[in-house]
């Protein structure tokens, strides 16, 4: 019974250390490939900055490209879950909007380097993945598109064009990752709300309501 | 005297034909850097798919990198050339804003191939390149800043970060080169509309006196 239970801790110990390793080695390598770009980057240079051999990396990651799409993945889970979790609080349209885009300008802004590879990397990417990102990125700004036609049939937004509006909304708060610094003067959350109150109150059909 | 006079329309022709000939070959190589993007573009690449000879495009640029620099500086030029127009013109900050953010976004979705090039191939400019593009970006920005700020002043426009507000207003109209397809449904003018509509109400003091 003991030797048993003994056995169970030692896996969950185990597993929990087998996470923590492969979310440490996408950390680096995600900082490596943000800076150097992921072609210049090697399984070996990802080793060496974190003193081990490659095939401790190995151990881990199949090959390159397993680590790329794994940071890809990571990135769109975090967006998506912010997102996902406002949305099914409900509320008006006009709040929801406002919370789900400064949910989506904070993310670009936390761990910057992954938004930086999602950016800059997307043709690194094999067919099947760039497939399937596709697919992910359909979904993510149909989420927003959704919430925007509501609004604009309820009267609180002018009635623009969902898809158009979405992807200048996303594409607003993406391009931060080209010039936010996390040791700059202003904090991500200031950063954000001045985006959020831009892009609400020009959006709202009747602005001086807001 | 008539010999004199046949030798300068030679080489007007000459110049004029040289120039010609540079901004094909530039055009050509756009859009295979848009497409496969510039490592895997050689000079024999664009040489062949312009039905040339590998020294025919030597003959015109040094090498790729003078190739990719011209790209960025023809870009940056027409970006520039329309906004310092519409500055000079005058007007007052609520209309200019709205003239110079109309004038970005067109000229990013004008060529899109030189506007992907000029977004994912910084990395590849050599530092003095980057340095200058940098420099450029400055410049730029601060155009589109001091617009603002005067509209801040005068109390037409909500008092914002001008850095954080600028730098979001171009990244929204930038990211346009992602998406926007020549043959789809709405214009470049309808895009931009959108974009301006959004950008400059969300930006009045007095939402409701737009």
């Amino acid at each position: 019974m003991a030797a048993t239970k003994g056995t169970a801790v030692r896996e969950r110990i185990a597993t929990q250390k087998h996470a923590f390793v492969r979310e440490e080695i996408l950390n680096v390598a995600a900082n490596l490939i943000a800076s150097q770009g992921f072609r210049a980057v090697t399984m070996d240079t990802i080793a060496s900055t974190m003193g081990y051999t490659k095939s401790v990396i190995y151990y881990y990651f199949k090959n390159k490209n397993e680590i790329l799409w794994e940071i890809f993945s990571k990135r769109y889970e975090s967006f998506l879950h912010n997102v996902t979790t406002i949305i099914e609080e409900g509320g008006d349209p006009g709040a929801v909007l406002g919370k789900i885009l400064r949910a989506h300008a904070i993310c670009v802004m936390t761990n910057p380097s992954f938004t930086a590879v999602y950016n800059r990397e997307v043709s690194e990417l094999n067919n099947t993945q760039r497939r399937k990102l596709d697919r992910m990125h359909r979904d993510y700004d149909t989420l927003f598109e959704d919430v925007f036609k509501v609004g604009v049939k309820s009267g609180t937004f002018r009635n623009l064009n969902p898809h158009v509006t979405v992807a200048g909304m996303l594409g607003m708060c993406n391009s931060l990752y080209v010039w936010y610094n996390e040791d700059g003067p202003l904090s991500a959350e200031e950063i954000a709300e001045t985006y959020v109150t831009i892009l609400c109150s020009g959006c709202l059909s009747k602005p001086g309501e807001d």
